[in-house]
């Protein structure tokens, strides 16, 4: 049981993590702040807060933890802010999907009476904002942790006991590492879906294919439809690792397109090595099946 | 009302053609030709199919409709078998990814006392088998249908008449033009996808990086599941609309890329335009949503 969780940026993620946490009755108040208009009126509408705050020192004063959901280059504006008002003992984290430069903002800009560490839950959906926010969001999916060297024990417990009352499963893991699996299973997905969609929607032609689009093309355009804020913030600073897995991912495409213009039959054999990848990848997440 | 449909090929599209068509008791015989071990008796017990035949001659003979559910290049191959058996007065058609190629064996093979016309119902899943079949499949989608100047009408009429049946709704359109916008909103998805999966598979630390792969991956991937015996097919005889699309998106990752490198914080621009074409096209088709 929490006593005072704060939730500064109410989108999918602050939403979702607020409702969880009011559905298990497991904080005896959930602050929220958010900066957009009218946002904290419909979080506290959906149950999502308990109380709303316009203002951040009031927001952060005496949380046990305070949970910052924003665009990732936010984070490092908020920990400057945030610095002179954080009460001793606050544990304070994050749910963004990069973790090595924030871990760096952390320790450049947070006194060293609060305890930081950097989380990811790995959950989300293509639509953005507190309206889509769902307190199942995170059943039983992973919920990483990215402690340091430095990083006090008492942070990793209390993000571990978030995670568990939200329903998800705890993985800790280096912060770099984090980064490069993350830039091959979220970040290379959504720049290939965004390429996708730019490159079918920009032919003259595009209104009449359009017509024709189904349930594969909805599929394979589903992540482009992801918060573009957050995903430019991501890009801007996971650079390296996502152009690193960009390059392999043209490379690819390139070696298909030899055995395609070449009349390869043997062009199949790519096909069954990403179904017996992605089967295996299935058998280890049934939940998400 | 039909009178004896037969279809060869029992997978998930012809599979589904037949319960469709039974479930709306729209044929007074649906004949079931398949050569997989099996395959003829799922499909009957699952009522895709009135009657099984083992023999190809007796499949088609006196069939109002025959429709060919094979991949593709099995097409070219039956085409040459059915000529000698075919009734005068037989409709055929395909449903095919892939329409110039099939057009053109028709016209080389098929003898002029049947109609032929090519067809392609835009409607799948991710996985394949007559165990997937469903008869709501075809519901609202579009079902191409690419006469020629050579089409005789009786062709385009029953296999409207099919389309009308089991759901779908027809969209008359030139092969070439389909065959390029498939290969934009199908074909091109698919090999993206599987360059995907194979990118991220093959990385060494794949089994770490499974771990956190969740909704996001799963849809992007999604895709490479589909059957590669008729993919491959669809890559032999589309190639060069393939190839097309799939130069144009190689370009356009290669832009991505510039700009991630050169931490550009206007790649948000793509993302954005991303966004709008893919809500453009969510607007013209919300039977799909």
């Amino acid at each position: 049981m929490f006593q005072r969780v704060t939730i500064i940026g109410l989108g999918l993620i602050g939403g979702s993590i607020g409702l969880a946490l009011r559905k298990a009755e497991a904080a005896r108040e959930v602050v929220g702040y958010d900066m957009g208009k009218g946002v904290c009126d419909r979080a506290r509408q959906i149950g999502a807060i308990s109380q709303a705050s316009t203002d951040l020192a009031d927001a952060v004063r005496n949380a046990e933890l305070v949970i910052l959901a924003t665009p990732v280059r936010t984070i490092s504006h908020l920990f400057q802010q945030l610095a002179p008002l954080l009460t001793p003992g606050t544990v304070v984290t994050d749910v963004a999907s990069t973790k090595a430069q924030i871990i760096g903002w952390a320790e450049e800009f947070l006194p060293h009476h609060v305890a930081f560490v950097g989380g990811h839950p790995m959950a989300g959906k293509e639509i953005s904002g507190v309206e889509a926010a769902d307190a199942t969001l995170f059943y039983k999916r992973i919920y990483c942790v990215t402690p340091t060297a430095h990083t006090q024990p008492v942070a990793i417990q209390k993000v571990s006991t978030l995670a568990e009352i939200i329903g998800a499963r705890i993985r800790l893991l280096d912060a770099h590492d984090h980064d490069r699996q993350v830039a091959a299973i979220s970040h290379l997905p959504f720049l290939a879906s965004v390429a996708l969609v730019n490159t079918v929607g920009s032919e003259p032609d595009w209104s009449d294919t359009a017509i024709l689009a189904s349930t594969g093309f909805r599929d394979a355009s589903r992540l482009a439809e992801g918060n573009s804020v957050m995903y430019r913030d991501i890009c801007l600073t996971n650079t390296d690792a996502i152009t690193h897995r960009l390059d392999e991912y043209i490379a690819e495409l390139n070696s298909l397109r030899d055995q395609l213009v070449e009349h390869d039959p043997t062009i199949i054999e790519k096909f069954l090595q990403s179904q017996q990848t992605r089967r295996q990848w299935q058998e280890m997440h049934k939940e998400l099946s």
